[in-house]
């Protein structure tokens, strides 16, 4: 599944299929972006202060987790999930079984889970994805299962 | 529970019980810091086009999910939840039942709904918190159910 690339088409509900997977391209994060986050989002000294984030039960600077979400998300809205009508989701469940660090280069790998079309609403469906966010050495840094709206192509 | 400020002292594992409610700060969000955090994060028309958005499901411009909750840690960091050791999460449910709006004023009320001290490692437990973020009309526009790492105060 790694060494898969995005489509370059956009789709539509109707060309998903339970099973399929995309990978989206990399991102290297590094301490600049760590603290900058951290600082606005974060404070606290195991995401911004490297000497005291060693003396932490992270053993040193990690990013919040948040950060790896946002990366996340952007990795797929760059390509990682070429859903026609962008990203839209309701909500998910969210883990970060090990920390984001700096030097880290992480990228995305996501499997359609379910497909519901929408009883009310015909244009659309609901798509569960799981999405797992991965570092250079395959170590998953978080995984989210989210349900996101997928629009059927207009007739 | 909105009327609650924030205790000023941090609590550790024995402090808690199930049941008990915080409240933290409030935070403005203008449609500058929405349109800053998606140009980063998720750049897609409804979050980074006030025009374009009014076009799209969302009907006008709304934040990224994921601002609403790096907003909602930034909020409990301060004070929202006021735990010893700061706020570790290892993950959670999160739901956005409604779009965060420029002008929305937000803030956090949280319960704790479980308390599980660790079997293996003594010194801390497993607490589970429910933070509802509220917009200025008590609109809920995330609820995140987190398991975070609570330590007991050192003997």
């Amino acid at each position: 599944m790694s060494k898969m690339s995005a489509p370059a088409a956009r789709l539509f509900l109707d060309d998903l299929h339970v099973g399929q997977t995309f990978a989206s391209a990399d991102h290297a994060i590094d301490e600049t972006q760590i603290k900058a986050f951290a600082v606005q989002f974060d404070p606290q000294p195991f995401h911004t202060d490297t000497e005291a984030a060693a003396e932490t039960l992270f053993k040193g600077l990690a990013a919040s987790g948040w950060h790896t979400a946002a990366i996340t998300m952007r990795l797929n809205v760059d390509g990682g999930l070429p859903f026609a009508g962008g990203i839209v989701g309701a909500g998910g469940e969210i883990n970060w079984p090990n920390p984001t660090r700096a030097g880290d280069v992480l990228h995305v790998e996501s499997e359609v889970v379910e497909i519901t079309p929408s009883r009310s609403k015909p244009d659309r469906g609901i798509v569960t994805v799981i999405s797992r966010t991965l570092n250079q050495r395959g170590d998953v840094v978080q995984t989210l299962k989210a349900k996101l709206v997928v629009f059927r192509k207009s007739l």
